[in-house]
């Protein structure tokens, strides 16, 4: 056996920034060297950020990555850490390629590259792409056909990339004949709630069928609609967790490992291998250090504490605002306070994202506002300590009647739109991003006002259905004291307890509610999670209980109300299968469940 | 040899309208049977419309289309049409599907189906599924591995869809060796700009490759962004053009041929067959009728009249424009009438699309709009019959500004937002679809106001550059006195040439001109077509002769738009790259060309 010890560097880059994102390889490899680890590794495209759709079918950015991978390795030793052998993502080009339909131009590759000594070591890429839910990698990258055994340390240590754990068939199939003694994944693997235990099992799975322990580095952070939890894990050979890293924070997951020591027979080398999905692998050997390391008293190991479920999804939606606001050049953020909980619980995200001195909140009461909406929302600025201001819409809402007369729901949509121009132009004067307040529910079912509530630049609760989102009230309200590195330090619970508990309403004529147009959400949000997260027909879903008429009913609004949920700002995606990129229906569709 | 009539049915499905699109078949097919064909075809997917997207992944709608289908054959033999052979296309799935990761769910089959004397004679599939530009079929389809090959009066015709014809190596290649006389080809293939050419081209090099005659049938019709245009071409075994149907119409191409007569070895059976893609085709032969059919008088062959360029765009904006409205179930709309060459021309459009009668339009004249504004405006009003109203802003832009103090950029989109706000009340009054007056040019470019003048349901020109809408401008005025089939019958030039030569500007503040923010568009719209369309990094722009300052400015405006154009409604898409599905960036992307 031989001794080895790793670091997982669960890092935060953006898309596009190659600058900041070397910068971030060089501090964190810094910190691995630091820790005395053997060998450093960093997520899937960490060198260019995750995903980078239909730029990887720009040349110029192709060729950028890679001009900065070299630059990379050479920044690495000039700064003295050129022995730290360093496993990264990048996107790379497969140097000959075919132009013909389909192939994406340029025929660019989800690379992984191992940096050492000033140079580029080896370079390999994904070889199985995601074609579903939020990817779509057949359409920017072709398929790496390489697996590199590196040796380090008198350890083989083989690199794949995300979905090839996923699949069967691949690289991970070459792995146990090409006698590694460590896989290495690097992945980029967005959020999705109650996600992790799967994750878990599937590399207890894959590191017995590699035959080999098997670390697996995860990014952390948001972009547009995506979060990356982390969550990195280290596994043994026979599939049990060794050590796990914190969630929705950066972090150096630090590991010492026993693997077997290579055997003297494979030394450098290409060898084409049959791989069992119909295509060859080739196993590329390269030898960094074929001595074990001295022997030194292992580490124990780490486990981060596990977060509950609200408390993941939570940290996702903080996670997805913070970096959202931050990535797109932002310091501020601006919303509309009614009164009633979605607004509330989306000020208090905004809050643990970037700190009460930056949100700014405007509270816009019209003739149908109720006393208790200004009153409660004053009392939650209060608790929040947020910038506010109350900006009456009569006035307004008088003028435009003066010149056009609107009644029903068109007038009710009138005071909506009013509201955003406010909230807009305080955001065109002030820079401040606006949020929206919109929940799953509600967008599902078409139950607001385009270019009204719905408008602003990102929806923190977009995928949350309103029962969710008091669940989630209390949960937070339930965490004064608490030392998650995503809450901030409110003194005592955050939210009213009367915003929580009144009826839902918009307010936008006398006595409305929600249940005059909507059936009670703990009926309405389970039949939505059926019928648009597990695409339930109309047969099925009668077949799982939801009352007949009602399934009729919500299938048509939620069909109706597919050109609105097109124009909705993006928010952090915590289902499987939300409304966003992975859910795409025709606006127009005739198609009825219930003809 | 053996003499065969066929007709390609050009029609115009629904996306989802089961019901519908089996009526058109029947209806289509009952004009074949009385101009005498042996054999009719649709388009692919004509039974459940094209593009479906999602909708594939809900096994209810896959049981309803292959339900339609079978209801279909029994209904066209009911009707007395159970001899004539019915090729069609359908959404089909694999009996026998594999449930893994990266299959589409149900495995869903872009079908097509031979009816015949009340049955489902034959099905089979597409086997290459495009997954570039607008496509994204990998993410909902598995492929199809038969090539049917049916026998109708004594000739035997094979079948491939669509992108079987685009790639090399599939069903095209083994149809020579299944000694096919004809071969038939199914497509939805949406308009491009000048991609006429290439499909002829196409058709020609596939049916020398396939050793016998081709005949494509092709949609017609607007679904969403996508325009399908007909253009159905027949093919001799030497490539040469037999036939053409008409662009932007519904058509029965009827053409009579003479073919190979099938041999006496090749009875019904099936044959598996190693195709050069890899793959495993498997020949399905069918004999319907292996007599020839009486020697008659070959009818002449149909050649329609090809538009020119701008005709053909025009052509493509009006049926996109046409459909979205009436296939979502409007029948009027409503749009801002400025006074300048945007709105005239979406006004002329609307007219051209659906009558002048039920176009409306506002003018919403401003403290800073030109007295030209109004007066052109009315002119145009006059000249094309449409419904207009006056509705002074002012007095809303007074009531913002008592409560909000608002500058610059600020106050200007709140201008353009008080609008949208308007056309949007009306449209919620009166049921109107609101049309939205943007061009590509300021699109790209952000020249906007995100909830203001890009507000609405359907963008006729967003896939036109500047340049182009003058041009398009220009080219209708000529069409005075046409019998194109789709412009309007106006008496004299609709649009006044005081709005074509006047100088653009948003009005906005006093003495705005575009050119205050913008390069002037001769010189922006060939640099945004090379960036946009052809995805030219910065270095490639510098080198195709745009000015180095220039091209770091629109790159930079281009790449900071990105967020508006997400929100930005769709509109019928003529160029081979636009900003809709098929040119999808990250949001947050701090990629700089020239850092």
């Amino acid at each position: 056996m031989a001794q080895l010890r790793i670091a997982l560097a669960q890092v935060n880059p953006t898309v596009g920034d190659l600058g900041g994102n070397a910068g971030l390889v060089v501090e964190w490899s810094r910190r691995a060297r630091d820790a005395g680890a053997h060998l450093v590794a960093f997520p899937e495209m960490a060198l260019t950020g995750y995903p980078v759709e239909d730029l990887a079918l720009r040349s110029s950015f192709v060729e950028a990555s890679r001009d900065a991978l070299e630059r990379l390795a050479r920044r690495l030793a000039d700064e003295g850490l050129g022995d730290l052998p360093v496993v990264v993502g990048y996107l790379d080009r497969r140097t000959v390629a075919l132009v013909r339909p389909g192939q994406p131009a340029g025929a660019p590759l989800d690379g992984a590259a191992w940096l050492h000594g000033g140079e580029v070591l080896v370079r390999s890429a994904k070889h199985h792409l995601p074609n579903y839910g939020v990817f779509d990698e057949y359409r920017i990258f072709v398929r790496g056909d390489t697996l590199p055994v590196v040796r380090v340390g008198g350890v083989d240590v083989a690199t794949v990339v995300c979905e090839d754990l996923w699949q069967d068939g691949g690289p991970v199939s070459v792995t146990a004949t090409a006698g590694a003694g460590l896989l290495l994944a690097l992945n980029a693997s967005p959020y999705e709630r109650a996600k992790q235990d799967v994750r878990a099992d599937l590399c207890g799975r894959r590191a017995r069928e590699a035959g080999c322990a098997l670390a697996y580095v995860n990014m952390v952070g948001g972009q547009d609609e995506l979060v990356f939890d982390g969550d990195s894990v280290v596994v043994g050979a026979d599939g049990a967790l060794l050590a796990r890293g914190p969630q929705f924070v950066e972090h150096l997951l630090v590991s010492d490992l026993e693997l077997p020591a290579a055997g003297p027979a494979s030394g450098p080398g290409r060898e084409p291998v049959a791989a069992p999905d119909g295509t060859t692998i080739t196993v590329e050997r390269h030898v960094l250090s074929a001595e074990p390391v001295p022997a030194a008293p292992l580490r124990p190991q780490e486990f981060a504490p596990r977060l509950d479920d609200l408390g993941e999804v939570y940290g996702a939606l903080v996670t997805g605002t913070r970096d959202y606001v931050r990535k797109n050049g932002f310091r501020s953020v601006i919303l509309g306070l009614s009164g009633g909980i979605d607004s509330a619980l989306v000020t208090t995200i905004a809050c643990d994202a970037i700190g009460p001195e930056n949100v700014h909140v405007v509270m816009l009461p019209s003739r149908y506002s109720s006393e208790h909406s200004v009153t409660d929302a004053e009392e939650l600025v209060k608790r929040q300590g947020v910038h506010s201001r109350i900006i009456p819409i009569r006035g307004m809402v008088d003028a435009f009647e003066a010149e056009v007369g609107l009644h029903g729901v068109a007038s009710e949509n009138l005071q909506a739109r009013i509201r955003a121009n406010i909230w807009m132009g305080l955001s065109n004067e002030y820079g401040h991003l606006v949020l929206t307040g919109g929940n799953k529910s509600e967008l599902a079912t078409g139950y607001s006002t385009l270019y009204g509530d719905s408008a602003g630049g990102f929806a923190p609760i977009k995928d949350l259905v309103k029962t969710m989102v008091w669940d989630l009230a209390r949960w937070r309200n339930e965490q004064v004291g608490s030392d998650l590195p995503f809450l901030h330090p409110f003194e005592g619970a955050p939210i009213p307890e009367a915003i929580i508990v009144k009826e839902p309403s918009a307010e936008l004529r006398p006595d409305q509610r929600d249940s005059d147009s909507l059936p009670p959400y703990d009926v309405l949000d389970p039949l939505l999670a059926d019928y648009v997260e597990r695409d339930m027909g109309r047969e099925r879903l009668v077949a799982a209980g939801h009352d007949p008429d009602l399934v009729d009913r919500v299938i048509r609004l939620t069909d109706l109300a597919e050109y609105k949920r097109r124009q909705y700002p993006p928010g952090p995606k915590v289902t499987p299968k939300n409304f966003g990129r992975d859910r795409r229906l025709p606006i127009t569709n005739r198609w009825r469940e219930n003809p």
